[in-house]
């Protein structure tokens, strides 16, 4: 299939290297050219604009940082909306606030082409091996003809149904499920301590009972191990993703009083200087204001 | 050994049996004592009294409801604090208020007895095969005492040190945990069903991922069927568990916000008549906030 | 009038100087007797037990600490119920929790005597001058033989209805709402202040607005100044405060997010060594939550 | 002084024509040019578009409706960053958020332009008698040079400083310290109800004692009598201030709780079908939650 993409962070390089080892034709943008290069040696195109990137592509994958971003890259001047063929496929597989993606969708379908919403599970090494899980909102049609890519992408890909705005509620919630676990393991832990209790006995009760689970194994072992610099997601960005959470749900009349407690804890954080550590130090903002810190 | 047991509800019925089935010799008081039918077809001596039940034991087994009953069963005449032999040692099964605890080891310290908290985790069902786990707190040599019921009792024994509230600590931050994973999933799901998702597309993607544990698979399924008659836990129960959470933050200067949510719900969810279905309703509660019930 | 006293702190001591000045016979009690000498100077007899302090009297007015210092007085051998003559007065003037005096109410009644609640809004200071309001509550008849106390004791009586609970409720509700008004000054000080605007600039403008009433001057003015040594009620004592208020909204099934709040806060504050500090001392807990202390 | 005017909405004809009774040249737009027909039968003259409003102004005033307004107003083709003279001022006299406020005060010192943000607080029906308050914030001789206005529009300026942004933030500010009072009588109506206590009763208490201001009686009373349709300000425009609370809020790294029970009523009474009642609808909002409604 010809396929570009645009936007080589971490994860953006991790899928496109999954598509070109897959044998598809691949066209790479990024801002920054110099994160293409281990792409380009690998054999994929560099095109030198968002523009060229689209260019007798069936299918171009975006993988951009934040709604402001995809707004530059589908709206601007030489931007998807633009340059798309027609009936082609923006395939976003960032993060993105309903209201964007619902917008974006609009335009698309205004202009003939199709927009596919597929946010991505995971972080960007499991990227990488494609162990990665993805949930697609779209058209069904244009979904199936996503669905060999989404083979080589992820392990797994959930069907949101036909609005692309359905798949990134999913991915948004799953994201304030994550925050909300992790907030109530910062709870917890600041609570036994109280009581002369370490976090780390108190994580292994809750993995070897009820929540023996990533969210909890991976994300408590930090807590345990105070080891924030161990940085998978920032707390700033996790902050993005709460607004966004908070947003989707405002825009929907959903009262979310769990996010809130997540969105809290992570400002809190970032307020003390905390913003650029992995987003599990909102426990550390728990224990701050528990006078434990 | 020579073991008392005080208090026969299902979890007290499950415990009690696998203490006798071990070839302890057993003496059984319950309120109502018809409850105590099945262990004494089994091979256990009925107690007609608190008292009674204390006669010549090394350990007397408590798996009361609440405070209150402890505070009856151990304070009044003819309670354990006079009633067990001098080094004889109270294990305390149920879910108490670490104040509760903390308050009673205090007297039995006082008494030339010894009190070791060892709630469990698991619903009454595990009980009766030995698969819940425990949490002990207590001096040493009390909680190694201890050690063969346990080992007859759970599959697994964590020790929580020397304080019992310590123990009692664990058991209240393990339900809270809970309570915030159940809150987490009930507001995710009025997120996604407003943006045209199901319930249990939502919670196929949680479970699939990192909330692959039984506290969101249970659940969550519970939720996505609203099957909130198949009671485990009333939300009333459950709102006992939240105020003995909060109690213990309060008197320890932790701010507890995911337990306010959580306490929240449940009070919504009994407001709103579903005080006796199981807990996980307070998922319906969101909903109804959410205008979707 | 035959008038009783139990309990003379600073309120008590102010209350009972006013009952005294308008010629009832006035017969008091305090664990610490010395707090009664200004009174005894003044024409009070003292009594040596809460017992004796009951002998002939229509009416016994308490003003206790806590619930606890209720059910001391209230419960114990030589206390009220055994003590108060058949259809004489218990008049509760503390600020008492719902369940409280409920139980107390249905004790009094049983005991052939009567409750009447009447806790006071204001501080120490206003009681000796007559300032302060009352909230009555309890059977008419007993609360009309209350009126001639009542008028030299406040400046306005609101009637609660016939039930003690009613006026107990006000009472808290009334604090919680102060406690709100306290925490949004809180809250918004610290926001204006990230935009570069004084506290004392923000009270200005709330006091000359919407807000020119007594909780925002005052409070406003504590904190705007940062005061927080000059106490009239302690952290510690507004925990307690706020506690009853979520233990009444708790039982009557009402989910009280903004409650919740206060008492967080409340509890931050404390955790930080605040507890002793006039309870707008959680404006300061908000700014440091904000990385701004 | 020669004056231009955008933005003729129920506040911003009031506060139109106090400028045009004090003797100013006033030069009127409006998007639906009806709403200007009072304004120039009393001597204003109409323009055809924002920037023929600009023409020949020294100042021109703004009141829209949200930020969405004011970015099409300022930053299209025809707006007022290429129409204003330079030198002159734009007077933004409506809620603005800090982000919207700052980017627009750079944007017109990019231009030679001037900012002053002077947002008002007061009911339209003040506007109209000079009754409102306003805070301003900008350059120093800017806002001098707009004194005169000031002082024929309301009945008090506060200086908010130098930065556009300050005065935008307390005008948040105080929306929210209003936010938070109402919604703690509708907590509060909520408790005593519960207990057998009209709402009118507690807000008498409120009223003659702590909370004699207009935020509690004005709002209190609404609620008391549950007139919900005599709106003032809609749930719907409630819940975008709140909203812009909570972005200044979050992009200053301040975690307001308070600002986030206020927001989830909004939205739940929204959900509710009340989005178009007055915003104090947040308290059937919370007597529903606590199934009273």
């Amino acid at each position: 299939m010809k396929v570009g993409f645009v936007g080589l962070g971490r994860m953006g390089q991790g899928i496109a290297g999954r598509v070109l080892q897959a044998g598809h034709e691949l066209l790479v943008y990024n801002r920054t050219p110099e994160k293409a290069a281990g792409l380009v040696k690998a054999g994929a195109r560099i095109a030198a604009s968002v523009a060229a990137a689209c260019e007798g592509r069936e299918v171009v994958i975006t993988m951009l940082a934040d709604d402001r971003a995809m707004d530059q890259v589908a709206y601007a001047d030489g931007g998807l909306l633009r340059s798309l063929l027609p009936g082609a496929i923006h395939l976003a597989m960032g993060t993105h606030g309903v209201d964007c993606i619902r917008a974006l969708g609009a335009a698309h379908a205004k202009a003939g082409q199709i927009l596919v919403s597929a946010p991505v599970l995971g972080r960007p090494d499991l990227a990488a091996t494609g162990q990665v899980a993805i949930v697609s909102g779209g058209p069904a049609g244009a979904v199936a003809n996503c669905r060999s890519l989404f083979d080589v992408i992820g392990r797994r890909t959930f069907d949101a149904g036909t609005e692309p705005e359905s798949a990134a509620a999913i991915k948004l919630a799953n994201n304030f499920v994550l925050g909300c676990a992790i907030e109530s393991m910062g709870e917890a832990f600041s609570l036994v301590r109280k009581y002369g209790v370490k976090a780390s006995a108190m994580h292994e009760v809750l993995t070897e009972g009820l929540f023996g689970a990533p969210a909890y194994k991976v994300y408590g072992k930090i807590i345990a191990e105070e080891d924030y610099d161990r940085v998978g997601v920032t707390a700033r960005l996790g902050l993005k993703d709460a607004n966004l959470a908070l947003a989707a749900a405002g825009a929907a009349g959903v009262p979310l009083p769990s996010a809130n407690v997540w969105r809290d804890r992570l400002l809190g954080a970032i307020s003390h200087g905390d913003g650029d550590r992995d987003w599990s130090v909102m426990a550390r903002e728990q224990a701050r204001a528990s006078g434990l810190d």
